[in-house]
């Protein structure tokens, strides 16, 4: 005998879709496997006329949010809507009325986890989110209930798939970012307006959802650095190939005691590097226990199915759970073990500059560096330019982020024009 | 208010201390964070009174299988023993008496699944085994709790550390086979007695674990076809490497409708893979579900803590459970979809072979191979020997593994004499 489950849809864009898809096509080895029948009882849309090539019964959709919070027959509440409003509203008040909610939105989650925490708690509903961060790939479930028996120091995380294509075209095809960005959107896998994709938001909503869990404490958004792709150039990328270095917008995570750092920024890895191959679209998280060790997942990130594959795993679990659970976190329960946000990094960092050529120049530079306590690993000087000046490319040891950027206000423009700085992590 | 759940170890040797270890140091972090105190009453040892880095209380270890069952204070029983005898009787009693059971022995889930998993339920006890397969890389979980709304085409891991760590040292190296186990032996990283490593053995329980868990019906140990590393030779790895290909032990399981095929073996896959990056000691697994993609999941596959990370994870959710679960499979619960041994399964092929310098020779290859409905996909010729002859290297398309021996049976060996096969995936 299954057990049917009323569930209701909020919004059914793309991976509203997938689902339905997904749990339609799925719906007889599904409840096969796990005893469970799903009935979609509501699904709230703007417009009911629009074309679709999915079959809803009649009465099924419907433009007005009560019908589906409202239904006492629909225990569980999808949300596909995204973004902070009116979504996080609609959530509220589906949790406030007991139901549980299963969502992708990384974005009510960064900014609001705490509200729609408490709220689940008091009305005894669950909230599922696996599919907020890295879209198929169960980094949630992993670090809430399969390595809680770690203290993690880190997270590199390759969590935004639009950047992820573009730096890997740039880096494949040697192309400046502004035609590759071009390209993407005529292909469909860049937004018409893509900058939370570039600008590193989308990344560092899902950082905060990723540090929160790995730490056990609050990450708030707010804390997190945040620079995107917007500026990135093929020749910077073209120099770090040259020194054995692949560009990556990653996702950053580090705790040390209390003090942890959250930064968003594209960021030189070693070719030798797991992430430095994962292309394309592709998502990894790249993390370190120190019972477990160094591991990695690597899947789909985003797409109506690989999405679907995260929600109906959650839409599973949400509706076998004999009782829902909700992480803890130090920082809320006990304020004496709040995390301190560390925003005095060290890292290691590329910088490429123009320097005429005459004698004396790289030893202004290296006697400058020096000054500030960054030292070198690596140096390379390409030919002239017909300028007459040269490219000189660094790579540095780790060095206090302040210090760097002192050495290089400090350095004699008569000498040397700095033309980036990017940084590097091994 | 934690709640104090009894324990007792089965074995304590490598991993049974790396668990007690992470309990001990951990104890306060976990409970804060669980509610859960683990309170270790009984060690089963052989020899109590051998000298130990662990400070067990008075009256802990024992060496009467009796004192750990037979607790009625004890509610989880992990067990360390490994193998099938008497590791199995005892789980089995365990169960019997109601005691939940968390353990990382492979090879009694691949024989003994169906007796295991029956009893387990008959008298309501939990049975976990994160760690019987890929130590710390939460795979079992994954394919239990995460993908349940996948068809899932297949599998391909690097699942046995050692013969991972012998492969990449033999292919960084030139070295041979013989050195470098012998070198593995003398750093501890293979075993006085390799031969479960590098005769596949251990990879094929976990194979038979995996598939199972994937295909959703029991793939028996018996099933799984079978090689090891043992006569890889240093030139095979090297021809390889110049056509693009690393040499892995790959455990691959696939399904198409209810065929299903598996098998252990050295297994030629392109650099670019994302397993060919995968190196030293280091497991893997990469899958492909028909919703989320394809995935791959890399981590630690041994050690003490790795594997105690995965222990300790189970332990924390066979004590947090409402109610124990259980896979499903299709074939104890519907014979009529019970899933079939293929062992007619196509590959590409890697065939090196020495053959005379005189005209007509290639053409005889070529044409044997075209008898037989294999395609060439890549060849190379190399320098002749001192003797005269030549080293021709062929990389095939898909072929059924059965034709592609009949047309190396059918070369004339006047002509050609074939020195390697070895399989490809790409």
């Amino acid at each position: 005998m299954s057990k049917v489950i009323g569930i209701g849809f909020l919004g059914c864009g793309n991976v509203g879709s997938g689902v339905w898809r997904l749990l339609n096509d799925f719906a007889g080895e599904m409840e096969h496997r796990t005893g469970l029948r799903f009935d979609i009882r509501k699904v709230l849309v703007r417009n009911p006329d629009k074309a679709r090539c999915i079959d809803f019964a009649q009465g099924v959709l419907t433009t007005q949010v009560e019908d589906v919070l409202g239904d006492p027959e629909i225990d569980i509440v999808l949300e596909f809507l995204g973004g902070e409003k009116p979504a996080c509203d609609y959530l509220m008040e589906a949790l406030r009325r007991g139901k549980t909610v299963v969502t992708a939105n990384k974005v009510a989650f960064a900014l609001h986890w705490h509200e729609l925490q408490k709220t689940a708690q008091e009305h005894g509903a669950g909230l599922y989110y696996e599919a907020a961060v890295c879209g198929a790939i169960p980094i949630i479930h992993t670090l809430e209930e399969s390595l809680q028996a770690n203290r993690i120091s880190y997270i590199y995380g390759i969590v935004n798939g639009t950047t992820n294509y573009i730096l890997t075209r740039m880096s494949r095809e040697g192309a400046e970012y502004a035609d590759v960005l071009a390209d993407a959107q005529k292909l469909g896998l860049a937004e018409p307006d893509p900058s939370s994709d570039v600008e590193g938001l989308d990344a560092a909503y899902k950082l905060s959802i990723l540090a929160s869990l790995a730490f056990h404490g609050r990450v708030p958004f707010e804390n997190v650095h945040v620079e995107g792709i917007t500026s990135v150039k093929a020749e910077d990328i073209r120099c770090g190939q040259e020194l054995g270095y692949t560009l990556k917008l990653l996702a950053i995570a580090k705790r040390e005691g209390l003090m942890v750092e959250t930064r968003v920024h594209p960021t030189f890895i070693r070719n030798s590097h797991p992430l430095a191959n994962v292309n394309d679209a592709y998502n990894a998280v790249f993390l370190r226990g120190h019972a477990c060790g160094e591991m990695m997942f690597m899947g789909r990130g985003a797409g109506d199915l690989p999405t679907a594959s995260a929600i109906v795993s959650d839409l599973v679990r949400a509706a076998s759970a004999q009782k829902h659970c909700y992480p803890t976190f130090d920082n809320t329960l006990h304020p004496q073990v709040a995390l301190e946000n560390n925003t005095d990094w060290q890292t290691a960092f590329y910088v490429r500059m123009l320097a005429v050529d005459k004698p004396g120049v790289l030893s202004h530079v290296t006697q400058t560096f020096t000054r500030y306590e960054v030292s070198i690993a690596a140096m390379q000087q390409k030919d002239a330019a017909p300028d007459g000046r040269v490219t000189l490319v660094f790579i540095t040891h780790r060095a206090s982020e302040k210090a760097m950027m002192q050495a290089l206000r400090a350095l004699d423009t008569n000498f040397a024009c700095v033309e980036s700085v990017l940084r590097v992590e091994s």
